[in-house]
C-alpha cells in the first residue's frame, strides 16, 4: 500500500490502555454483579431474550484466568457507516487474542454482516493488521449494511463459524447492528452453538450512549474534523464579510454531531432537532428564528454568519414529518394518478385535492426545488429520500425571502451552502479515538475469554487519562426496550437524543444567544496527533460536559 | 479573542526566515543587478511604467544599511481572497520595521484596497499583532475587491499617506493586486509622492507563479487541507464500495489545486483544463472519457470511485466558452424577449432559433438543472454566474446518461457531489506557509528600508529547508506583458496555468492511467504542525517536481 507520510508515522502510535488492561491477559478476568433489567418493557424483553437476559454487569478485575491462554478463532463484523478507529477496534481485539495465545486467529469478515452469511471471511494477520493501525476507513474488510434478522441468516452464520472453528465474534455497529447481535447471541446461546457475541459501540452520530456507554467511537473524530471546517470556513466568512454559510452537518437522527461543533466552534446560528420537536416548532417559525439573527446582525453591519443544521432536522418538524409521511402514503396508494402528472404544477394541483389543507399550505410554502426533491426523488419503494432533501438550501431560501418581507430588513443576505459527512468518516482516529478503539477491541477479547455472550464492550470514565478508564462488560439486554418499527413492535437500544436537560445542551444555550449576535468564532483547526496534549488529547465538548 | 487550544499553542511558534534575513537588520543591504525587461511587449510596458520599467533585480546581501534603522510609517492591505499565511505576512513585515525601528509604525488598510482610498486604518500594535501570528484568516484588517486602477483613487491614496505619514505601502495580493500595486507605484513615484509601493504574491489557486516566484502563498496549506478532506472521502469510497464522489476544486482560472490535490491523493480521475482545452476537447469527450474508466473499474467490481474536478473547467471547453459567450450577448442584446419567455421549455425552443446549430447541440446535450443554471442565474449585468454552475453535477449527470446508452456497461453508478474551497482559504497556515509568509513580509521591509519601489518579495529556493532559502526584490514588470481585458489591452502579471511539459504534470500524467482502474488512494490525514518533520514540514508535489 502507497503511504501518506502521517499513515507512515501513525503506524508507530502506541494507543493507550486502560491500566487494568495492561496487566497480563491471564490474570484478569471479570467479576460478575447483581442481575440486571432493560430500561424498560421487562417482561417482553424476558421471553424475547430468554438465554441472555438479565445477565449481570461485568467488571475487569484482577485474578488468575487460564481460559485467557485457550487457543480459539474469533470472527469480526465491521457493520454500518464508517467511523474514524474501526480499524484499531480490529488491532485491540487482535492484540488481545494474541496476547491469550498467539496460535489463537481472528477471521475478519468481508463487506460487512454479509460476510458471516455467506462465508466470505480473511484471517488478518500481522503483517494485515500492520498495514491498518490507526488508520482511518473500515478497508481492512470493508463494511455493510445488510440486517442480521433472521434466524435463517443465523443458521448460515453458526455454519460459517464452524466451517471457521470460530467461538466468537464480535460485532462493530451502531444501537441497530448492536440489538441485532444481542438477537443473533441470544440465538446463538439457545442452538447451543458455542458460539459467543460481543459488540462494540460504534458511530460518529454520538447517539448511542447511556450511563454504561459514555461515548460511542469515531463521534470525536468526526466532530473534530467538521469543527476544523467550520471553524475555517468562520474565519472566511469573518473576513471576507459577505457570507452567511448554511452548513448541514450529517447525523439522521440525534443533533448530537451539530451540538458538539456548535460547542467547539460557537457559530451564530446552530438548529437543535430535538428542541424544534420538543417546541413543537413550525418550518416558519424555524425560519423566522432564523431571519431574526441573520436581521439582528445585519444591524450591526454584519451581514454574514454561519448557521448550523442538522440533517434530520426536516423529520423533527412535526407539520414536515407528517408532510413527508403522508406523501409517502398517497404515491404508494394512488400511484398510477401521480405518475401520469406532467410537471410540478400539474403535481401541485394534484396535492390540493389531496393533501389536508395545512399539509398543502406547509407544502405549497417550500421552495420550488425543495418540492422538487418531496415529490421526484423518491427511493425504490416509493418514499420520499429524505437523505437527499437539501435543508440547507431549503432554509436560506426561505430565510431569504423572509428577509424580503420585512420592511425592517435593510441588510444583504447572500447564503452559501456545505454538508459536511463523508469528510469525516474515514479520517485518521484523534489520540482519543485511537485508544478508545484499542481499548473496546482488548476489552471485547477479554469478556470473550471469559466466556461472555450478549454483551457490549464498555469503557468508562473516559474524560480522564486513559490509564483510569475502567473496561467492563454490559449485557445488551440492559439497554434495551420495546419501539415500534415499521409498524411492529420489536426490541431496540434506545436511541440516546440530545437532552434538553442535559449539559451539553444547557452550556450551548446559555451562550448562544450571545453567539448568534456576537462574532465569537472559535477555530479548532486541523487534528493534532502530536504536540503539546492540551491540543492532541482533548476529548469532545460533550464528553467533558456530562462527565463534569 | 477566546482561543481554541491550537489557536493558544500556535502563537508560541517563531517561523523560519532565511539565514540572511536573521542578520541585525541595519546590516544587510540590497544589491542591485543589471535592468530587466518584460516578458513580452516591452515597448508599450516601458512607455505605461515610465517610472519603475526595467528596474534590476534586487539580492540581499551583507552590508551596512543605516537607513533601515529610519523611523517610517508603513501602510499594508491584504486584497482580494483570503490565502493561509496573510497574517503571518503582516507580522513578518512588522518585525522587520520593529526591528529597524521601535518607533516606526505599521498601519493595517481595513477592509481590503478601499481602505486606502477611504483613509480607513487601524495602527498595528504589538498587542493587536499577537493576536493574530500563525492564524488563518485576513481577519486582522480585513479583505476586499476594490480595484485601485484609477488615478483619482491613486491621488486619494497620496493623501491618505500623507495623513498617517506613511512612506511605504505594502499590498498583499494575487496578479491583479500585484498588476495595480505596479501601476500605482509608478505613478506614486512620477507624483513624487515619496511613497514607495511593494507586493507579497498571495493566491491559494497557485497561478501567480514564474522563475522568480515559485508559489504564491496559501496553495501549499489549502491544497493540504482539501487533500485530507480527498483523501478521507477516497478512504471512504473504498471502504463503502458504492458511491464516485465527484469533487470540484476551488480555482476560476488555472488547474493548480486540482493537479497538487490528484498528486496527494492519488485519485481515479482528475480534470486538467489547461489539458482539456490544448486537446480542443468536446464536453461530451470529457464525459466519454470519464465514463470509460467508471466502466473500466466497474468491470472489475469497483462501483466507487474519486474524481477531482477543477472549478474553473467549464470556460477551457472551447464549445462551452463560446456558449457561454453567445448567451451573454443574446441575453443583452435581446433582453426584452428574452425576459418574456415562460419557462424553460420556451427559453431552449427560443434559443434553437437564435444559436449556431452546433452551440444550440452543445446546449441541448445539458442536463436540464445545469440549463437553468446557465439561463436563469445571471449576474446583474445579465451575464451567466460561471461560479454558481454545478459543474460536478453537470458531469456526473451526463456521466450517468451515457453509462446508460452503453450495453457495454453493467455496473452501478451512483454519485455524490462535494465543492471545496472556503473549508480551505482561512486554515491555520502549514509551517511552510507560516514561514514563507513571515519571510515574504519581513522581506518586504527590508526592500522599502533600502529604497525599492514597484517590487514584490521574492522568497526562492522553497523546497529547501528556510535557511537555505533565498531573498530578494523583483520588478513587478518584469513579471507583464499586455493582454485583452473586457476589450482593451492592459499590462498584467501573466497567469501561470499548468504547463502540460511541466513536471507536476507529467508526473500526474505518467501514472494516471494505473490510478484510473487500481484503487491507489493516498490518505494525507490532517496538515500537522508538530510531530515528526517528515511529516510537518512537508512542501507542495508541486513545488517539490517543479524544484527538483
Amino acid at each position: 500500500m502507497a503511504q501518506s507520510p502521517l499513515q507512515t508515522a501513525r503506524y508507530q502510535y502506541q494507543p493507550k490502555l486502560p491500566a487494568i488492561l495492561k496487566e497480563n491477559i491471564a490474570s484478569i478476568k471479570v467479576e460478575m454483579g447483581a442481575p440486571t433489567t432493560s430500561i424498560s418493557d421487562q417482561e417482553e424483553l424476558k421471553a424475547l431474550f430468554s438465554q441472555t437476559y438479565g445477565a449481570p454487569v461485568a467488571s475487569i478485575v484482577k485474578g488468575d484466568n487460564a481460559a485467557a491462554s485457550k487457543k480459539v478463532n474469533v470472527g469480526v463484523i465491521l457493520s454500518g457507516g464508517q467511523a474514524p478507529g474501526g480499524h484499531n477496534v480490529i488491532a485491540g481485539l487482535f492484540d488481545g487474542i494474541k496476547a491469550g495465545n498467539p496460535e489463537s486467529k481472528l477471521y475478519g469478515f468481508l463487506g460487512g454482516p454479509a460476510g458471516i452469511v455467506d462465508n466470505s471471511a480473511v484471517e488478518i494477520t500481522a503483517e494485515l493488521m500492520d498495514e491498518y493501525r490507526n488508520t482511518g476507513g473500515f478497508d481492512i474488510i470493508g463494511s455493510g449494511r445488510t440486517k442480521l434478522e433472521e434466524e435463517s441468516q443465523f443458521d448460515q452464520a453458526i455454519e460459517t463459524c464452524k466451517a471457521l472453528e470460530i467461538s466468537a465474534v464480535v460485532v462493530i455497529g451502531g444501537d441497530d447492528s448492536n440489538t441485532n447481535a444481542a438477537v443473533m447471541g441470544d440465538y446463538f446461546k439457545k442452538q447451543e452453538s458455542g458460539v459467543q457475541v460481543v459488540g462494540c459501540p460504534k458511530t460518529i452520530d454520538g447517539d448511542l450512549k447511556n450511563e454504561h456507554i459514555e461515548t460511542s467511537f469515531g463521534f470525536d473524530t468526526a466532530t473534530k474534523t467538521y469543527s476544523e471546517l467550520i471553524g475555517n470556513i468562520g474565519r472566511d466568512a469573518n473576513s471576507a464579510k459577505k457570507y452567511w454559510h448554511f452548513i448541514k452537518l450529517m447525523g439522521r437522527s440525534a443533533s448530537h454531531i451539530a451540538l458538539e461543533c456548535a460547542l467547539q466552534t460557537q457559530p451564530n446560528i446552530c438548529i437543535v432537532s430535538e428542541e424544534v420537536e420538543e417546541k413543537q416548532m413550525t418550518l416558519k417559525q424555524v425560519v423566522s428564528g432564523m431571519a431574526d439573527i441573520v436581521e439582528k446582525r445585519a444591524s450591526n453591519g454584519d451581514n454574514f454568519g454561519i448557521a448550523l443544521i442538522p440533517e434530520g432536522l426536516i423529520e423533527f418538524i412535526p407539520e414536515m414529518k407528517k408532510l413527508i409521511a403522508k406523501l409517502n402514503d398517497l404515491v404508494a396508494i394512488k400511484a398510477d394518478e401521480f405518475n401520469a402528472l406532467d410537471g410540478l404544477d400539474a403535481q401541485q394541483n394534484w396535492l390540493k385535492g389531496n393533501l389536508e389543507a395545512d399539509l398543502f399550505e406547509a407544502f405549497a410554502a417550500l421552495p420550488a426545488n425543495i418540492k422538487s426533491q418531496l415529490l421526484l426523488d423518491r427511493d425504490p419503494h416509493g418514499n420520499v429520500q429524505v437523505s437527499l432533501i437539501e435543508t440547507e438550501k431549503m432554509l436560506s431560501e426561505m430565510v431569504k425571502s423572509e428577509l424580503a418581507s420585512r420592511s425592517s430588513f435593510s441588510g444583504k443576505f447572500n447564503a452559501l451552502h456545505h454538508f459536511f459527512g463523508y469528510e469525516g468518516r474515514c479520517a485518521f482516529p484523534s489520540n482519543f479515538d485511537a485508544d478508545y478503539c484499542y481499548s473496546l477491541g482488548y476489552n471485547a477479547f477479554v469478556l470473550i475469554a471469559n466466556g461472555l455472550t450478549g454483551y457490549i464492550s464498555s469503557v468508562r470514565n473516559l474524560a480522564n487519562p486513559a490509564d483510569q478508564w475502567i473496561a467492563g462488560g454490559i449485557p445488551l439486554t440492559m439497554m434495551m426496550n420495546m419501539e415500534q418499527r415499521h409498524g411492529h413492535m420489536k426490541p431496540v437500544i434506545k436511541k440516546a437524543l440530545v437532552e434538553l436537560d442535559g449539559a451539553p445542551f444547557k452550556a450551548f444555550a446559555a451562550k448562544r444567544d450571545e453567539w448568534a449576535v456576537a462574532t465569537a468564532y472559535l477555530f479548532p483547526g486541523a487534528i493534532q496527533y502530536y504536540g503539546p496534549a492540551e491540543v492532541c488529547d482533548l476529548t469532545t465538548r460533550t464528553l467533558a460536559y456530562e462527565q463534569a
